[in-house]
C-alpha cells in the first residue's frame, strides 16, 4: 500500500541524547510481572504516571498489578483514542546469557539493549513524549487521548477485563492504538492486521515422595522423567504437525486471495535461517514458511526441568507448554483437547498432573481496509518515503485486543516501532535506536491523520 | 549364612554423643566434588588425615581432588589390608528441599542427617574410630591396614585409575575392604557380593542461536525440547525395557541356582511401594521387582533443562543420562550403542550432541564362598546374633573396585554401615545412629577373624 505525503507542522523533538538518558531509568527498573514484586511494579506505574502528569495521571488497583490511567479529554468533536501499552516486561532469564545486565539499558552501535526496551517499555515511551511535545509546542494534542497501559501483560493480562469491563465507560473509544506489538522486520514498514492468541498450561509427571539413587532404586519405579518424554513426544508428529485430536478445529484453510498475498511477498528464507542460526528450518510439511509463521497454530514446549546431572531417579518432572491460536480456535477447547491426549496415554508407576494457566487469549484479526489501518499505512509512508507498507501478522498475542473488541466495541490498531528480531522475551533484547524517532514522528503523524480523517467521517 | 560367634576381647568405644560431635565437623566440610573447590576438598582431606596420624597419614596431589593414603604395617605376619573410602559428597541440590541444612548435622530421633553421612563420611568415621580404639586400648592394630581415601567417587573416580596404577606397589593388599557401599535394608544383616557398573552421557540439542519469542518464531523452526523429548522417548519400551539395540549385550540369564536363591528372599513388594510413595511399582515386565534391582541393568534419564516458564521456543534442551550395568556388559559398547541409537534418530531442523563423561565402570562380583565374604558374614553374625545374614547385591557403583582387581589384583570386600533407604544422593540424607555402634564392632570383629583366618591360611 502506498499514500500520498501529508502536508503539515512538524513537532521538533528532544535530541536522541536525551531521551535514552530518560529511557534509561525506567529500563532500570526490574518490572517482572512473573516475579511480582508490588513495590517495583508499582515504581514501574508511578514512572509513567510521571510522564504522563499532563493528563491527570492516576494509578489504579487492580486483582493483580495496577494499571496507569491518563486522560486529555480537550479536543471537541475530534475522534477519541486509546492508547494501550504495558510496563511489565519478561523474566530475564539467565543473566549470565545477558552480554550487558538486563535492567542496566546499554547502548551498542545503534542499538539500545536492555529487558523491556522493545517490548513493550521503549514503544510506549515514543507515545509519551510525542503527546509531551503536542503539549509543549502546541499545547494541545490534536484528538483526545486516553491511556490505559497494564502491569500483567507478560503474564496473560489475568486481571485486565475485569478491569476494562468495570470502567467501560470511562475507556470508551472511537480506537484503540496499542502501543505493543512489532514490526515485521527491519527492511520495509508494516502494519499488522491479525495477532495469534494463546493458551498455556504446565504438565507435571510425579514419582516416588524424593529423588531416589539411580543404582539402588533403579529398576523398581518408572522415572517420571521417561514418562514426560513420551507425553511430549506425542504431542507432535512427523510431519511437524500437532497430533492432538482436535487442535486444528476453527483453523480455516486460507482462500485464494490471502495465499496469494503472502506467496507475493518477498522472504528470503536462507537469509532467516542464518538470522536464527538453525540448520534448517521446519514446520508443518507442505506449508511455506511465512504461511506457517501467520496462519498457522503452534504447540510449542518452552521449558523443561527435572532432576539435575547427578545420578537420581528424580521425583517430578515438569514441562510448560503453550500454543498460539490463530483464527477461530477457542482456547478453551484447545485446553480441552490437549487435556483428553494426555490423560489418554498410558503412565504406569506415576501420576499426572494437567494445570492450565489462566488468561487464555483468542486469535485477533482487522480488515485492511478499516479505516484506522489506512491511517496507519499514510502515516507509515509519510515517515518512510518511498517504502512499500507491508500489511502484516503478529505472530504474538496481544491479549487485550479481543477485550477491547467485546467490551468497548473498538477495534485495535498495532502501531509499534518495536520490530520482531529485536529478541523480545530472550537474552539481549534490543531496540534499534532510529525506530525511536521514527515511531515518535509517525505517532504525530498518524494522530494528526486520525484528527483529519476521523472527524471528517462524522461531518 | 549363619557362623558361630567368635570368642575374644572387646574394645571399648567413646560415648555416641561424642562421637556424634565429632562427626559434626566433618559434615560440616561441603566437599561437594562436582563443584570441587580445591580448599574445601584440601579441608576434607586433612580432617581425615588428622584422623589417621598414628598411621602416618599424607595427602597426595592427583589431576583432581587429593587422595589421603595412610600405612600402618607393624604387624608382621598377619595379612595386609586396603581399606577404601572416599570424603566427597554428591551436591545437595535444591536446599529448599532439605528439613535441615545439608552442611548442618542434625539428629533427629534415632538418625543424624547431613549430606555424606552415610555416604560416604559416616561409614568412613566408624573405621577411623575402630583403628584409634585399637592403637589406643592395645597399642597395634591386629593386622597390617592401609587406607586410601579418595575424593572423586561422586563424579566417577576419573583420576583414581591413574593414581593407584602409579602406586601399585605402595597399595599392594591381601585383600580391599570398602567402607562405601550400603547395607541392603535396616532389618537384618547383609553382605554385598555385587555391584552395578555405570555409564553416563549428555545430550544436547541445539536449535537456534538465542532463545526465540515462541509467536513471533512459532513454526518456523524446529523446537530442541521436542527433538528432546523425541530422543528420550526412544529409549525404552512400552515393556520397560531399554530399547537401545545391543545394550542387553554381556547381560546374563540368571542360572537355576540364583534366580532361586532370590526368589527365596523374604521381600514385601507392596511394604517397598509405600516406602517410596510410588503409586505402583514398574519395570521390565516378566521379570521380579528384586531380580531387575540386582540382576538388571537400567538406563535412567537423571535430569532433563530447558527453557523456563515463559512462552519461548528454547535454544538448547540437555538432558543427562546414566545407566547402571550389570555381568559382562562393556560400559564403552553401552555408550556406543546408546550413541549409534540416538544418532539414527530423525533430528530436523536441529543439531544433536552426545557427550559420555569420563570414568565408565564394569559390574563387579565376588564369589559367595571368597574368605573374605566368609570372615564378613561371622562377624556380622556376631554383631547381629540370632539373624540371617543375607548376601545381597549393591545396585550402586563403587568405581574403585574393577580397578582393584585389575591393578592390585585384590578382591574387594564391601563392609558398609551405611543402608540403602538412607536417602543416599537426595536430599534429607540420613544415618541410623545405632549403626555407628553397629559398625564400628563389626569392623573389630572383622579385622580380629580376618588376622587369624588369612593369617592361618598362609601357614
Amino acid at each position: 500500500m502506498t499514500t500520498t505525503k501529508l502536508s503539515g507542522q512538524c513537532l521538533s523533538f528532544p535530541d536522541t541524547a536525551v531521551l535514552l538518558e530518560e529511557l534509561r531509568s525506567y529500563i532500570a527498573i526490574p518490572s517482572v510481572s512473573r516475579v511480582s514484586d508490588p513495590d517495583v511494579m508499582q515504581r514501574a506505574a508511578a514512572w509513567l504516571a510521571g510522564q504522563l502528569a499532563f493528563a491527570d495521571a492516576r494509578i489504579e488497583e487492580t486483582e493483580g498489578n495496577p494499571v496507569v490511567r491518563a486522560d486529555w479529554l480537550r479536543a471537541p468533536g475530534a475522534p477519541t483514542i486509546l492508547v494501550y501499552g504495558h510496563y511489565d516486561v519478561q523474566p530475564p532469564g539467565d543473566e549470565l546469557d545477558w552480554e550487558t545486565p538486563p535492567f542496566e539499558m546499554g547502548i551498542e552501535g545503534d542499538v539500545v539493549t536492555g529487558r523491556g526496551v522493545t517490548d513493550d517499555k521503549g514503544p510506549v515511551f515514543m507515545v509519551l513524549k510525542v503527546a509531551q511535545a503536542f503539549m509543549e509546542q502546541e499545547g494541545a494534542l490534536p484528538l483526545n487521548v486516553k491511556f490505559l497501559l497494564e502491569g500483567e501483560e507478560e503474564i496473560g493480562s489475568p486481571h485486565l477485563a475485569a478491569y476494562v469491563r468495570e470502567h467501560a465507560e470511562e475507556l470508551a473509544a472511537d480506537l484503540v492504538i496499542s502501543a505493543d506489538g512489532a514490526m515485521w522486520r527491519p527492511t520495509e514498514p508494516s502494519v499488522s492486521i491479525a495477532s495469534k492468541g494463546m493458551v498455556s498450561l504446565s504438565l507435571t509427571v510425579n514419582g516416588a515422595d524424593s529423588d531416589l539413587h539411580s543404582g539402588r532404586f533403579g529398576g523398581t519405579v518408572a522415572n517420571p522423567v521417561h514418562t514426560l518424554a513420551r507425553l511430549l513426544a506425542s504431542l507432535h508428529g512427523p510431519d511437524g504437525r500437532v497430533a492432538v485430536a482436535g487442535f486444528y478445529d476453527g483453523v480455516h484453510e486460507l482462500d485464494d486471495q490471502r495465499r496469494a498475498e503472502i506467496d507475493a511477498i518477498a522472504f528470503d528464507e536462507e537469509d532467516y535461517r542464518l538470522s536464527l542460526g538453525v540448520p534448517e528450518l521446519f514446520g508443518e510439511t507442505g506449508i511455506s514458511t511465512l504461511h506457517r509463521l501467520w496462519e498457522r497454530p503452534t504447540l510449542e514446549i518452552n521449558g523443561i526441568e527435572s532432576g539435575g546431572k547427578y545420578t537420581v531417579i528424580p521425583r517430578r518432572a515438569v514441562a510448560h507448554i503453550s500454543c498460539r491460536l490463530v483464527h477461530d480456535q477457542r482456547p478453551e477447547d484447545v485446553i480441552d483437547a490437549i487435556t483428553v491426549h494426555l490423560r489418554a496415554q498410558p503412565h504406569p508407576g506415576v501420576t499426572v498432573e494437567i494445570e492450565p494457566d489462566l488468561g487464555g487469549v483468542r486469535a485477533y484479526r482487522v480488515e485492511p481496509d478499516d479505516p484506522s489501518v489506512r491511517s496507519a499505512v499514510a502515516a507509515l509512508a509519510e515517515v518512510y518515503p518511498g517504502q512499500e507498507v507491508l500489511l502484516a501478522v503478529i505472530a504474538g498475542t496481544l491479549p487485550a485486543t479481543a477485550l477491547f473488541e467485546d467490551v468497548l466495541g473498538a477495534k485495535t490498531l498495532f502501531f509499534s516501532f518495536s520490530t520482531a528480531d529485536e529478541k523480545l522475551h530472550a537474552p539481549n533484547e534490543f531496540l534499534r535506536i532510529r525506530r525511536i524517532g521514527e515511531g515518535m514522528r509517525a505517532w504525530e503523524v498518524l494522530w494528526r491523520q486520525l484528527a483529519r480523517s476521523m472527524s471528517g467521517s462524522e461531518a
